[in-house]
């Protein structure tokens, strides 16, 4: 291997290792098991790849084997997974969602019928494990990666990619817009075992010497077939974006904050024409039909600050996203439709609720949004709050924010915060919404923190390594993974001691019920007393 | 100064200084005051005492001025701040916080005559700078710190108070329960212009060997007089874990996660006694009303796990904290509600509801909640999320949590990550909450943003030093401060920068309003192109 790509992050995840469960007709999902000290094991959703299986041999020049090679063989007739839906068929490519999910594979074909639910699988992006996007299912965090023309490398991005997966991306996007777009791109597509998404008007840009007056249809469109060539699994397109809008932001705080937006209201300001995105949507539709490439409804008038939520601007676009969305699904091609931004706490439900009744319940797809502007350096935070809120509403996809958000790039470790901080976003709204496997792992972590079991509770949580560095930075000494206590309350403060001793003489002196315990406590409590009944304290607050 | 203190943090933050607002009779409210580029300036609400006034001489051996020496000599008939309120009194305090607040001296008068808002300061703490808590009111934050028999010294838990104020916690709570709990608390309040809170039961264990079963009224009845004498501003009493309450947490996940709650529940079954909190209550009512000491009623049976949220135990509990809230208020003692803990996002509200029902609208002041279990290493962020939800939905006071909980005693960056969190969340429910002044600092923020007024936008964040240090990593030279682009998009790719050509355009143009520029774009786009409309964009996300 050469050394240019010695940076990529190989090996199970602390505490885990990769298994496999078996579905119908040959097919392999792939799952993360965290073995627990009492013997029993805890499954986990993986998004990681083949990176975590010490298995697999890693050879990032060659890239990722073709698991999906050959699955649509038995549906040249309905190419794209909303073709076969409609039709009845569950692919390949639901069976696997089905069991990743565990849920009925026909629950995954009914929710991509009706468009509530979309499978991003290019026909060229053979190496990607398949997962799905809608609000039925686990709600999925997207990572954003990608070069400018100021910094980073494509070694550095594939290595970004390998690293988000890691820690639970389930998408990528591809943002870049430095140099050597076209490559960065084909090694990190043929590495990924996740959907990768793009921004095509961003390569088209490049191509014009970022003049975006120079843009046009026939350029756009041959950008999107090479893209799509390579095996780009979704696409972000402005096409709400439209002449009349664009003065409907003259009067807001910040304007367009949207890349693809204000490129496409310069454009149209320039051309005082209607943006070609909408012009020649149809196209485009055909297009991405014949790759099964789903779009994700850009947007390009989004609030970038609280001031601007929600307004005339905002919601004009999203009507005609909606329009948009029933021509796509007219030519079968699978729709996501993104969001903000920057919205207030108070207005995130009602952008939830326009979009389900506008565009038909299509996917939402988020960036945050922030609930606040005024803590630049933390918007993971600003964000995840915000995150949570919409996806406990029906969000079905969030676009990680980082720490680096309005100030720079983000690096290594500032994916990694994006992704664990989505990734708590996420998990909570599941709870929130009910799902029926999300609140095992809770229960899992809760019960080893309760137990003293340490290291359950490091394997069991989303970052296995910073949990235990976190525990050792004050008790690093190898039998305090055993102890009966932490560092905050010490041995004789722990209130999960004295819970555990209650409960221990409950059931040793028959109190199993309510009643009985009631009953019983005025005779045993002498015995507790005598037995050294001593309160030893945890964990936090008061 | 001794060198031990050398650790302490003084000055002024980054890109402000500290200013006063002069009130009626005499009263100097402090605040900070964020000079901007353009020659304006923003003013915020300052916790951080002076200990950032560069005129201010610091000795932590003297502590403090007595700011409020002689406040209370015209009240002496009505010593409470709530017995002052019923009579229709608008004592300095309450002068003094309405300037805070920027509201009327009424206002804060009738909150606090109806319970639903609380000034804790207790007459022994004359160094404090009075401060409120209600929902009419800015949502405010707690901090916790205090030394374990584990770790730490005297010392670092001063510095901690100071680092914790620096960043705007509005109180900290001393949980010490190592050697040297007096000296600390001491130390402590005789240099904290903030309200200091503290849990007795703790102290009054160390007392009797850490034996709850040795414990007595008597002698916590004397550590609560001994607190009171020396200022502490408000105290957690676990007043409503009730002997029968005890066996409904047997088959809990998590049992008792409280210590304070863990304590009486042991002395309770080692009795087989009604809890001496519960019994003495009017006792205890007529202590702190001497000394009007506020009480935080705690919740000793909070769910320490998603498992267990809003289950029996808990709700119990806090119907018994509503009987003990008008006996208190009876007495002229100021009540705030301890709430939750661990609570999965769909049962935020509840809580909230149950205990404004319950408990006559006493302020509400909660432990996050942690929306979900599985992220030990990021609960400053699981419960950022739960805290901005139930500020939302009015509760008061949130009380931080860091990074370390659950894993050991949080450092110094530790409380600085836990107090900025949980400003984000304060500030994200009062947006939400349509807080008349909350906006403003958004708003400036997002206009220093979109004009590249890096330094304006550094100065305006809840952490300047953080924000500018995340923008010089990629681009650390002078002229990039007041360059029109950032890293993340380059020179050429900035929307915001699109979208100031636009407006530009607009404004010279005469196209002021939507009809105007939907007029005269098609005149006008011609111009647009031939002065070069090139794009270059921002900021993120697509």
């Amino acid at each position: 291997m050469s050394t240019s790509f010695e940076q990529v992050t190989t090996g199970a995840i602390h505490g885990s290792s990769k298994a496999h469960v078996d579905g119908p007709d040959g097919i392999r999902v792939p799952i993360r098991r965290i073995a627990l000290s009492n013997g029993e094991h805890h499954d986990v959703y993986d998004t990681s790849g083949p990176y975590t299986d010490d298995d697999a041999r890693i050879d990032l020049r060659a890239g990722l084997p073709a698991l999906r090679a050959g699955w649509a063989g038995d549906r040249r007739e309905h190419v794209t997974q909303l073709a076969s839906a409609k039709a009845g068929e569950i692919t390949p490519e639901m069976r696997f969602v089905a069991v990743r999910e565990g849920c009925a594979a026909e629950l995954v074909r009914d929710e991509v019928a009706r468009g509530r639910a979309v499978i991003p699988v290019n026909v060229n992006h053979p190496e990607s494990e398949p997962m799905i996007i809608g609000k039925r299912f686990l709600t999925k965090v997207n990572a954003n990666i990608g070069n400018s023309a100021v910094t980073s490398s494509v070694e550095e991005e594939v290595d970004k990619m390998v690293w988000a997966i890691r820690w639970g991306a389930d998408t990528v996007m591809d943002l870049s817009t430095g140099r050597n777009i076209h490559g960065t791109r084909e090694r990190i597509l043929r590495n990924s075992p996740v959907p990768i998404g793009t921004v095509p008007i961003y390569q088209a840009l490049e191509k014009v010497g970022s003049d975006p007056a120079e843009l046009s249809w026939e350029l756009y469109r041959d950008t999107v077939i090479e893209q799509c060539e390579q095996g780009v699994d979704y696409m972000t397109v402005h096409a709400g974006v439209l002449l009349r809008y664009v003065p409907l932001t003259a009067k807001r705080l910040t304007g367009i904050v949207s890349r693809g937006g204000s490129i496409m209201a310069a454009w149209c300001l320039a051309h005082h024409a209607e943006s070609f995105l909408y012009t020649h949507f149809s196209e485009l539709c055909e297009i991405l039909r014949r790759y099964d490439v789903t779009f994700s409804l850009g947007d390009g008038l989004r609030p970038g600050s609280i001031s601007d939520a929600n307004d005339t601007a905002q919601l004009a676009e999203l009507e005609t996203l909606g329009e948009l969305t029933r021509i796509a699904r007219a030519h079968d091609v699978q729709v996501m439709i993104e969001g903000p931004g920057h919205v207030p706490m108070d207005k995130i439900v009602e952008n939830v609720r326009l979009e389900e009744q506008w565009c038909d319940e299509a996917p939402f797809y988020t960036l945050g949004p922030l609930t606040t502007d005024i803590a630049p350096g933390y918007d993971h935070i600003t964000s995840g709050i915000g995150a949570a809120r919409i996806a406990e509403a029906g969000t079905a996809m969030l676009c990680y924010v980082t720490p680096k958000e309005h100030l720079g790039l983000p690096n290594r470790d500032d994916v990694k915060t994006g992704v664990i901080t989505y990734k708590i976003a996420a998990h909570a709204a599941d709870l929130a919404k009910g799902h029926p496997h999300a609140q095992k792992r809770d229960d899992a972590l809760s019960q080893a923190r309760f137990e003293f079991r340490w290291r359950d509770q490091f394997a069991l949580s989303l970052d296995p390594d910073t949990a235990q560095a976190f525990h050792d930075e004050t008790l690093p000494a190898e039998p305090a993974k055993t102890a009966h206590f932490c560092s905050m309350c010490g041995p004789r403060f722990c209130s999960m001691k004295i819970t555990q001793d209650v409960r221990d003489y409950a059931e040793a002196n028959g109190l199993t019920s309510v009643e009985a315990i009631e009953a019983g406590m005025a005779e045993k409590s002498g015995e507790f007393r005598d037995e050294g009944g001593r309160v030893d304290l945890p964990i936090s607050g008061s």
